[in-house]
């Protein structure tokens, strides 16, 4: 066990794009877990939309990162010294931690990741955590999507977005993606079966959707917000439903955003709009996580991980994001398991 | 019976506030009715938000009037001549119809008011046409209020918003009201018993709201848009309801209105917003009605209705609705049942 740890701390709220300025790594102790409480290290760190919404002090909905404290993130590690009886040295845990190479976990924040069966750790850890869940839960739960119904989700090629329109392939629906290159439109529609890849950089996304829908939109899957939600917005059909995941074309802003200018939609068409935030639904997570594995092992789903090695490349890796040069689940690998 | 008609067509969409020329009286001859049909004398025609949007060629949830044809509205009449066996010669009809002296019925459309009890006609065809289903439906099927909760209404001395406010008060919810005058302030708060009124024209209503609501706000009853609707959202609890009924704020603009800057927290504290039209839910009007007329009998529930005499003004008794001229519900009266 190294005799240092290396930490990334939030220095600055980002304007704007994230800089390189709003968080530093440092070298510092490692910490000793007191009563209850158990040691471990970081084995991947997973990077996320929502990342940007953690520095910021924008209303959200768990509390900012303090200015000066670890950066928050999910997390991937192996147990390394032990106060907790559930706990053993060597287990595998994941959760919600730090962007630290050796941190303190507890059990309501940190749990055992258990028998992955033939999922790999990585797998087991990128789709199962967090993004899996949150496209079953967002999809079926709120967005009920009935048979032959047409889909849209943004940010499709995302980790969320591409999982969202794989099950909805399977529940009978059309499905029409949104991405932001040619390579992205051609892994969803090539390789994951939508029906439809809309690439919002080169094309007019209003006249693309208006194409790929002729018989409107049932359930958009929001991602992103901003035009892409307006220009679904207009085609929605009577009662469609909008669950939302993610607002990603807003967390960058500097100035306020307006909503979408097609509001009114809500009431022409009696859309139902509903924001979620995947780990309010725990109680769903063991049917999503039955389900997907099932999926993934019938090859009806599948997912892609980009996996970024080194810590210290961690707020580099990030920046993709919100340039859209990621595909699938980023992550960061300090050590393998 | 007269030998002549009288009729209100649209003879242009209006671009921002009504004018005097969207509309021409004209005098005509009296239709006949088919087979099946039944012509009826208008009793009281009903003047709504909702009028605005008939006339424009906005997205909307019905098709918008034609140009040259007769205005749309809710309408109560006397029968006068009829071919349809469920019909006779003297019932009182309601349901939509258009801005004519007589017209033509259908079953589809118009409706016998049936046995009104010991409430009057006019307030039956006030409060039961639309304006308390309305209010009932949105609050408690999408808005579904428990008692403690703080309910919010704008528009909240209009024929909509004022008894969503009882029915919270019966509830026995916290509730503000949102109104345009110190005459409709003192209204709700005095005689209709909502816990707080803020006077939109003349305080700040983010900073108004935030003192009437310390524990946040649970159900924000829309009746309005723009400004108040994003006052509302920075302030709205986890899992926040906002039934959408109307958006009257936007109805006369004459450039593409942004939706609310604080769109964002639907996702941060996981809103449901809902849009309906309360003719969606007709099998629900039973339950509303008997419900409604129980709390009126009890004096839980108080409308008030404001009668304009003569067809001539109906036009300019419309433009009262959208400079907040009105209080309660608005309608013409042609003749008495």
């Amino acid at each position: 066990m190294s005799q240092v740890n290396h930490v990334w701390r939030l220095r600055k709220r980002p304007v704007g794009e994230i800089t390189d300025d709003v968080l530093s790594l440092e070298v510092e102790s490692i910490p000793e877990p007191g009563p209850g409480e158990f040691l471990f290290r970081l084995n991947y760190l997973s990077l996320d939309p929502t990342n940007r919404i953690w520095m910021s002090d924008m209303d959200q909905y768990m509390p900012p990162v303090e200015l000066d404290a670890p950066m928050r993130g999910g997390v991937c590690g192996t147990v390394v010294k032990s106060r907790h009886p559930d706990y053993a040295e060597g287990a595998v845990v994941s959760g919600l931690g730090v962007w630290a190479d050796y941190q303190i976990g507890t059990p309501q924040f940190v749990r055992p990741l258990g028998d992955t069966g033939p999922v790999s750790v990585v797998d087991a850890f990128s789709t199962f955590a967090v993004v899996g869940p949150a496209a079953y839960i967002g999809l079926l739960d709120i967005g009920q999507p009935r048979p032959g119904e047409t889909v849209v989700v943004s940010a499709a090629a995302g980790a969320v977005g591409s999982i969202v329109g794989q099950i909805a392939k399977i529940k009978g629906c059309r499905v029409v993606g949104i991405a932001g290159s040619p390579e992205k439109c051609a892994w969803i529609q090539d390789e994951l079966g939508f029906d439809v890849a809309i690439n919002y950089r080169t094309q007019d996304v209003a006249r693309a959707l208006a194409a790929a829908c002729p018989n409107g939109i049932d359930v958009y899957f929001d991602n992103v917000g901003g035009e892409i939600l307006d220009a679904c917005l207009k085609l929605m059909n009577f009662k469609g439903r909008i669950p939302t995941c993610g607002l990603i074309s807003e967390y960058n802003a500097e100035i306020p955003v307006p909503g979408p200018y097609n509001y009114s939609m809500i009431l022409m068409q009696r859309l139902r709009i509903e924001g979620f935030i995947v780990t309010d639904n725990l109680e769903r997570y063991a049917a999503a996580i039955v389900a997907l594995s099932q999926w993934m092992a019938q090859g009806k789903i599948k997912v892609r991980t980009e996996i970024v090695d080194g810590f210290e490349n961690a707020l580099q890796t990030l920046k993709k994001i919100y340039t859209g040069a990621n595909t699938g689940k980023l992550m960061i690998r300090v050590q393998d398991v």
